[in-house]
């Protein structure tokens, strides 16, 4: 059951699809102050899920979290805030309930950093609904929170091959050769990735003419070898006479306005920009159906970045800083003038102030952009989701984007946005899927790899294996870091096969995939929602994959094995290449597993079975009416599929028996 | 056996103790092309150890680490450079020795990066000294180094207390309340360490006479109640008329002088300043017997810090910076002139231009410090040792310094630098300790609860349950994060159970630190170092302390347990209160174990028994004399005692039979 309550004067998200009366009197399970503080009082035992893209484990407790959109590429354990806003918890001890704040601004989850027994959470302002969900279980909760939400976002089937990008891929000649080099190395391979470097000057929808002087025939000689390509669009748009996007959203009064009702300037990648206001349904028809420029060229699929929206700076926070460095000069400079200075000046990109300054036209009404912060990315590619739909209605686009609200599921999937090579972001990464599920997330995944900072090659191989499980899986790198592409590294043959062991896991991928969207479940599940022993409670770096899988990735460097909890007797499925495995019975209880840098190890769940395709070249290849099977004999497993392009799922929706 | 291998012109770092004549012919074990590459190929299963205070795991494969003396607070993942510079490695695998790289500048280790296979390492010029050292056994080729390097510095005995520090005592009266709090809490209490702010504007040796009206008195009433004050030295001397440390600095020539011979400035707390040249052994004596003017006040412990040097600007790149800032004011400013300005502000912290900016008078050569820069720290702490020996030679001093290099550990411990107060530190600051063990430091430790960032309750608990089984036990916190005396905490009774614990453990700890120092033995060691399967190669999180214990500490946010790896049947010890606790015999294997937050957990070995004291409020009262035992029935353990005062070690020293 879902119950709202309103505190003050909520401004609408749309993170809902239905409407839900509020009730009157008070708030459960939370004490209240009426002044926006809401506590919640834990048991030892309690454990808090949720908040989405978040750091630290699943287990939230023990750290402070905001819900504030950031370009965050260097978090780590004491960030507070992350690329995207979901304000979804679910709390399971002494008492079984989720809550959504459902807040656009900034909102603070203290949950039991203050005090370890206290959960606090409190918002700029309290003008908020507060939705308290019961029901018989967690998988029970989510499912109705998911279903007052609306069902995620589609992707297309060929989204679940294997991506390669860089951001460092200047000209067409870099992209053809990826495809040349996968080619002949063997590797499947479904989508290349365009990061700004395609763009004339950062100018979303536009494309470089020397270096990239015909997208359209690139576009379809990728197409001819499966191979998509997805462009990235940014947020902010380049301040340039004659620069049509521009021009027409100065004319129309379509970007975000300062306080004195002109456009707001900050600076991105093409310096100088306006920022759409996608908060006007006319702005958002207006620059979604700029994405139809580049899908007339054969692009069908677009990842939106820097929407938080990211600001380098704004003109007046840089004059300002240049003025306070350049007072210095000549001068005997004190220490705390020195630091208070470089604060200054590392404290320009995305400074909190930038937000407060411009402003979006909701129905007439002038809203300060902080106040609906989270809100921005979300309706960015809602934008983009509903032009293509009117563009292009026979097919689905792929989308995903960096910056997101709980709302923003129903038109893309995300990234998990910039994320480290760094051993940790193979774990962090993880624990964040079921926490996104909850949210709405289903089409998600994180930079294979890392992005920012060099890989290793142990890290790349053991990041694959993880990877290769999650519905995004893309191979993604920063300007300046060591090249990842798989045929940079001596075992690229070891990593080739995990990728067509992904290939093989298709059918059972996808069809798990569109299972959590249309039934509005998880696909990625802690042990704990399936199991209800003390020990599968614990377990952080484990999770159940649908109703058959468990996933228990090596995420250490050096190692050559891990332990395993098993909430119940399961097959090992040890594999080195798709047709190169072997399977062990193993019994419910703690293990510790051996696993070679070159092997793939997962489980299959007692008397379960999932089907496996034979590995091909891109998934138009795939052959997916002549599966085999991995698991125990005699188990049976219901197989969703659909053709995998039609955006009404309903209407090529099979569900076989297998 | 130690061989030398003699390159180009190596500069006498006096990192060892004995002369060892060169070797003709070719370095065994590496290839090497003449011109400062040395390659080694591994075998897949190969493991290295070393390199002392380094990131990642204790078996070193996988990175690039490069040796220079680094100001890193920030430290992470990617990191490549810390506080220290320990050149030793052991390998071991197809091939069994260590190795030490006897060059003071910088130099790389790429261990398996670039290439898996390979380590390469490889320094900025080919002038050194390369030690190779085979033996029967790891353990064997660690003590002939340490027996090579010389016997490692001796702490007091009242050092193994527990320690208090935080950067944000500005007062006398905020080291009388910290006393206060913890007798109120009961918790015992040797040290409370003085930051920066002790000072009279960052001044080394002088003490701020409003804030501290009277530090010998202060001394005095502390050490009445068995504490001892700890202040800070840092490496640079304001630039000041009137201060007898800069004018005689300056009179003698004892600073670090530039190109055109005047005295070099960087900038560092107290603002510009001048560097100690600690290189000369006139300058050395000068600025160690400056350190009497403290032990005058009743101060008996010091710790060396910023002695990288860590060089926040030099006069020249703060000003070239605010002119690049400056030429940007009223310009429209491309993106990649705005990042390049950033970046020229962001790198002025210790920028290593800095270090080829100076030089450093050796026996009248004029050297440049980056040529020997690892070197710096080692010889200030070296300054204020041989000073003291002469000043105080009835009784040892306590050294600790951040930066080092081998040849330190003869005068000084080290603390493991600013860390975070990040679980992942935790784990960090246990990988270090048996490498820094291999290196010669066994007066260690980390900064407990950590550094910069905020701690949480129940870091800081688990934090504790490592950190007490190490030498240097010290609560340390940045300036601006949470406060974490542990009085700050609803659990403060639980950490002060753990404190008491520490108490009881001092007699075995301090008795495995006299081993470890006398016999130029392993205090820490990989549980490798003593058990031959396959299974002990691979364990990263647990350690072997003395020949008797093994920790397997909880490093991870709300874990109720961990996964304990024993080589050998042990005695599980379950510890709440230091007369509170379970024994349980345990098999060897793998095993899960639960442990509740306030619970300690630690193993003895099959068939030992360690020495175990009743706390007290300070070492002086702990009761040696009438000591209980943990541990198995019948086992024989062999104490090692002395005054814990006398600097001759052999003078006291007792090996009792309990």
């Amino acid at each position: 059951m879902i119950s709202r309550y309103s505190f003050g004067k909520p401004f609408e998200t749309e993170a809902l699809v239905v409407k839900i009366e509020a009730t009157e009197g008070k708030l459960p399970f939370f004490r209240t102050d009426g002044e926006g503080n809401y506590y919640y009082d834990f048991d030892d035992k309690d454990i808090v899920y949720g908040l989405g893209e978040q750091i630290r484990g699943i287990n939230k407790r023990g750290w402070t979290y905001t819900s504030w959109n950031l370009d965050n590429p260097h978090h780590h354990e004491d960030t507070h805030s992350l690329y995207g806003a979901h304000n979804f918890l679910l709390v399971d001890g002494k008492e079984l309930f989720g809550v959504f704040f459902d807040f656009p601004g900034k909102i603070t989850f203290d949950i039991g950093y203050t005090k370890r027994n206290e959960m606090h959470v409190y918002a700029d302002r309290n003008d908020m609904n507060v939705y308290i969900i019961t029901g018989d279980n967690k998988k029970d909760i989510v499912n109705q929170f998911r279903v007052a939400i609306g069902q995620s976002y589609l992707a297309p089937f060929w989204a679940f091959g294997y991506g390669q990008s860089k951001w460092g891929y200047i000209t067409e000649d870099d992209v053809r050769r990826v495809a040349e080099e996968y080619a002949k190395l063997g590797t499947p391979l479904d989508s290349i990735y365009l990061d700004i470097d395609y763009m004339q000057d950062f100018k979303d929808f536009t494309v470089n003419p020397e270096r990239f002087s015909d997208l359209k025939k690139l576009a379809e000689s990728m197409k001819e070898q499966g191979i998509h390509l997805v462009p990235i669009i940014d947020a902010g748009v380049k301040i340039e006479d004659g620069y049509d996007v521009y021009e027409e959203g100065v004319a129309n009064n379509y970007f975000c306005k300062n306080e004195e009702g002109k456009d707001f300037v900050g600076a991105v990648w093409p310096g100088k920009v306006h920022f759409p206001d996608f908060l006007q349904p006319e702005a958002r028809s207006w620059f979604g159906e700029k994405y139809g420029e580049l899908t007339k060229l054969g692009i069908d699929g677009f990842w939106n970045d820097m929407n938080e929206p990211a600001i380098f700076y704004s003109e007046e926070s840089l004059s300002e800083a240049i003025d306070a460095v350049a007072s210095l000069k000549g001068k005997n400079i004190g220490l705390s003038e020195y630091f208070s200075t470089m604060g200054t000046i590392q404290g320009l990109s995305s400074n909190p102030k930038y937000y407060d300054q411009f402003y979006h036209n909701v129905n007439g009404q002038m809203v300060r952009h902080s106040d609906i912060h989270n809100l921005f990315g979300m309706n960015m590619t809602r934008a983009a989701n509903e032009a293509l739909c009117k563009l292009e209605p026979e097919k689905r686009t792929l989308f995903f984007s960096r910056a997101s609200f709980i709302g923003a599921h129903r038109y893309g999937g995300i990234w998990q946005g910039d994320n480290l090579s760094w051993w940790s972001h193979i774990l962090q990464g993880m624990q964040q899927l079921p926490a996104l599920n909850m949210a709405g997330f289903i089409y998600i995944g994180s930079d294979t790899g890392g992005f920012g900072a060099d890989t290793t090659e142990d890290l790349m191989l053991r990041w694959i294996q993880f990877a290769l499980f999650t519905p995004l899986f893309r191979n993604h790198s920063a300007l300046g870091t060591r090249e990842q592409e798989l045929y940079q590294f001596d075992s690229c043959k070891a990593m080739t096969e995990m990728v067509k062991i992904r290939y093989a896991l298709i059918p059972y991928l996808y069809s798990e995939y569109l299972k959590a969207v249309i039934n509005n479940d998880m696909m990625f599940k802690p042990l704990s929602f399936e199991f209800d022993d003390e020990e599968s409670k614990c377990v952080e770096d484990q999770l159940l994959i649908g109703n058959e899988l468990m996933i228990a990735p090596i995420y250490k460097q050096n190692a050559s094995g891990r332990y395993v909890y098993l909430p119940e007797d399961m097959m090992l499925i040890r594999m080195r290449k798709y047709d190169d495995y072997e399977t062990e019975q193993m019994t419910k209880g703690h293990h510790y597993i051996k696993v070679a840098l070159d092997e793939l190890v997962f489980f299959v769940r007692k008397d379960k079975a999932i089907p496996f395709a034979k590995p091909a070249k891109s998934t138009s290849e795939l052959d997916l009416n002549s599966l085999g099977r991995l698991g125990y004999e005699g188990a049976k497993y219901e197989m969703y599929m659909d053709d995998g392009i039609n955006p009404d799922v309903s209407a090529t929706l099979k569900r076989v028996e297998i």
